[in-house]
């Protein structure tokens, strides 16, 4: 009935990392050629967490997208926008609210971690705790049908499904007969999206840690050759290894962790051996990661360049985004107000 | 700096009655003589707390539309809108419940007030607490300098101030100075809206107690004449006064309370007299009030039956209404986008 569209969306953090591309984005560059595909910076998600630093959010949305477009994200196959851009988001999550119960976001696990780990009065705020309602009014507007998520994020899609389950229980009337004009249920009005579940990025930090601006352990999309050679040739490893002719341990040294990303068996078992024999240095040892890593983001710089050169090219290429967007969010939408007696024409 | 507006709202009940005459419109077509006023039906409110019975709320607006008309309200003086078709109500909604503190919606006294006595776990709604927010965002959107309410709701105008002093202080930029140059505070983005305490309505039903439609105890502003005397005459009086010879008190007697809304001091001693001394009927007294009534609302009826013939003339109203009213709330998003860093222009 609802073709078999597909919904992510990220927060607008700025210049992009390895990170995004390993967990993210080399997945989106994968489904938009195999379904519809909707990608859209978070824009107003970003407030919630980051609302005393607003003017954060406007400099990263257009870094953000350029990164997109880099990665590969092709505005031909997908729609790309930005969430704000679509005000029916804030009018479905407003009438959703009225009929989600408050237990139901209380106990969404990020929500009971986060408050934990900030335990910070400030965070318990009205729109923080209404976060996965967003979340699930972005889903269920465009009748998502599947969205890619880790693992930790199954509960956020449990719950959307919930919600789009209770509203069509309470608003949808046409009923769905079976051959023998049996009812065997209504005609839902929102689609129970489907988890997509995605692996973790395994993407390893500079330090070795998980990869992340927090930590600055990272490699941009957009670093130059020399910083990625700089960047690499700085990194720790296995401490052990303090003078060259000292054997090491791949399993405690974070350059292994990236051999493990980018290096084929032949390379691995050359850093094993030469490793743990002091046979190769760990500059040379290096080498490999440097240049894959410069080959993977070589296209990606150029295509960053070319469109951070044209912001009117990828101006209109969100505009367009946007346009796509707000017309299958507008059709939902008067679905909705029909079904909820808010049609008054 | 902005213009003393007033906005008021009401939730779409259908049908209006002298409660909501005395309560509410009489102090409407007064304000619209002093102010650009802006009326509105709270459809979205209504769903807060009816949202198993979406069809009533359809069928209500058009009904109470007609019945604001009846009473006077005049759409050449105020503008007369349906909040649900300015969505910009549920943007700015999204963007304020971003800084509001959970405990400020927890601690309004109505929220507490009605989770005691419903006492009903569905009603603990993520909408039901926002409701307040979403009164806010209502006021604040259209910079309402005075908002007409009773004592009970002065919190929430309150809260509404506190709102927007907190938006202010997070995203306003623009610094405010005296005469020598010192900054003596910043530009308000929203304006903090004053209370307009208007008297709790006196007016009551038929059987001495509040009128409202819950108690059945009312009298529409439609009411044919016909009516008005039926129920009228039906109304209990003291139940001393048995026969039409025993004496009877007016302090006792529901009649009396309307006599104090309609009746002169003459009538009003007549009745004291008569009533004490038997020297009246019941029947007798109750005519000045039906004179009275059906006086006051046959102009109501007239007018409420030319719009009630006239559907696509009601339509046209709110049309224009909305539109006027959408173009306000936009001029604020624009404002509230731009200070929160969500322009892309
Ligand atoms: S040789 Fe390679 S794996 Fe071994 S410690 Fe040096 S960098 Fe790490
Ligand atoms: S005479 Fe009038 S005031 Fe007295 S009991 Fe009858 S209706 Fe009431």
């Amino acid at each position: 009935m609802f073709p078999e569209r597909v919904l992510s969306g990220m927060r607008p953090t700025g210049l992009l990392h390895l990170g995004h591309y390993h967990g993210v984005l080399k997945n989106w560059v994968k489904l938009q050629n195999e379904f519809p595909c909707l990608f859209f910076v978070a824009d107003w998600h970003a407030l919630t967490t980051h609302y005393e630093t607003p003017e954060v959010i406007k400099e990263s949305v257009w870094d953000m997208v350029i990164d997109w477009l880099a990665a590969g994200v092709d505005p031909e196959k997908a729609t790309l926008f930005i969430q704000s851009k679509v005000p029916e988001h804030a009018e479905l999550h407003l009438l959703l609210s009225m009929n989600t119960p408050l237990s139901w976001l209380e106990r969404v696990p990020t929500y009971k971690d986060q408050q934990e780990k900030l335990g910070d009065k400030d965070l318990g705020t009205y729109g923080f705790l209404g976060y996965p309602l967003l979340q699930s009014a972005d889903i269920l507007i465009y009748r998502a049908a599947q969205v890619p998520v880790g693992e930790d994020q199954v509960p956020h899609i449990e719950l959307t499904r919930e919600i789009a389950r209770r509203f069509n229980h309470f608003y949808s009337r046409e009923k769905l007969l079976d051959a023998k004009g049996v009812e065997i249920g209504r005609k839902p009005i929102l689609l129970e999206p489907k988890a997509l579940l995605t692996e973790a990025s395994k993407m390893p930090g500079l330090d070795g840690m998980k990869m992340s601006k927090s930590y600055q352990n990272t490699l941009a999309l957009r670093e130059t050759p020399e910083n990625i050679s700089q960047k690499v040739r700085k990194m720790p490893t296995d401490p052990a290894r303090v003078r060259r002719t000292d054997p090491g341990d791949p399993a405690k040294c974070p350059v292994w962790q990236l051999h493990e990303v980018y290096s084929d068996d032949t390379t691995k078992q050359w850093v094993q051996e030469g490793c743990k024999s002091a046979g190769i240095g760990c500059i040379q040892c290096k080498e490999p990661i440097i240049d894959a890593i410069t080959r993977e983001l070589a296209p990606m710089r150029e295509r960053a360049a070319m469109y951070a050169d044209n912001p009117a090219l990828v101006r209109s290429i969100i505009d367009q985004g946007c346009e796509r967007a707000r017309a299958l969010a507008s059709d939902t939408m008067k679905d909705v107000r029909k079904h909820m007696g808010l049609d008054y024409s």
